[in-house]
């Protein structure tokens, strides 16, 4: 049960950019931008970075939503499969690994980031836009994982649930008009 | 040395608020809401909680600016001096005690938050509201503290400078006409 009253058809953080509105919006903005946005990385590659940092902290409506967007986007569910397992050995570009390894290192703390780290990441074609969106997706993924299991909200275990959610935030991120990330039921 | 070039004379997060003004104008709209926006917790409390959270991820610029923040807006010097070394045994309310454990337990991990914090700040008097509130600045300062350390961002020496950057956001985190936060040089 959450810590706080939210609306019970609305489970995650969906109930939770319902609550207030006002913060909901510059969330969802930002992460429409960075995720959706104009960007040398596929939206799908983005989601792999989502996954990863959700999985590392354990949060599992997110890592739910966000592996489904991935599957979508990449047309199959093997690859954020393998990046959560180890992504060392996913199906990746070396760009991604060295992107997704800045990633894991800012997850478990901003100061783990290592020159070394960079430079494989610059080594391996990586720009500096995209090691800064690398952290910057990163830093924004444990605000969201913080939020969901801070206020302890309601993690559906319906599959289809996820298949819905993941098909809408493939579209973005921004409010939808009814305020429903995911319709109640369909 | 930052891991991707950032402008000198903007230290911190400055300089990376600068570097994707898109991306920067979010992260402004959601603080300046959170921390100066219409609350029944004083700035100086909010405040509080970012410094409470950058000390604990060891994020020295951030800890210094809003050391200083809460500082100008308490008047003295020993409330947010005091909450970093021990909030338990701080001269604030039962109700901040309870809200600064919540957001050092969700600084930890969002599943750390027991129903008992929680219970604990509501017999203290804090609204959900105020619950909810704690726990995504606290996430948002998880957010930053990753964003300036994972970039290895310059954090300035000098006092002046937080004294500078202190009364700048004592004001409010939208930016300024001219891109400073704080004037390289006064």
């Amino acid at each position: 049960m959450p810590h706080i009253p939210l609306p019970e058809h609305l489970p995650g953080i969906t109930g939770l950019l319902e609550y207030r509105l006002d913060t909901g919006q510059p969330i969802r903005e930002l992460t429409q931008i960075l995720l959706r946005g104009e960007s040398t990385l596929t939206p799908g590659e983005r989601e792999l970075i989502a996954t990863l940092v959700s999985a590392r902290n354990q949060t599992r409506f997110c890592t739910a939503a966000h592996t489904k967007a991935a599957d979508l986007l990449f047309g199959e569910n093997e690859t954020a499969w393998h990046v959560k397992q180890n992504f060392e050995t996913a199906p990746i570009s070396e760009k991604m690994k060295a992107l997704l390894n800045i990633a894991a290192l800012t997850q478990r703390s901003g100061k783990a980031v290592t020159p070394e780290a960079i430079d494989r990441a610059k080594a391996a074609g990586a720009t500096d836009r995209e090691i800064h969106d690398t952290v910057l997706i990163t830093g924004l993924f444990c605000l969201y994982n913080k939020y969901v299991d801070g206020m302890a909200t309601v993690t559906p275990t319906d599959p289809d649930y996820y298949q819905r959610l993941g098909e809408r935030i493939v579209k973005g991120y921004r409010r939808p008009e009814n305020g429903f990330l995911v319709p109640p039921n369909t």
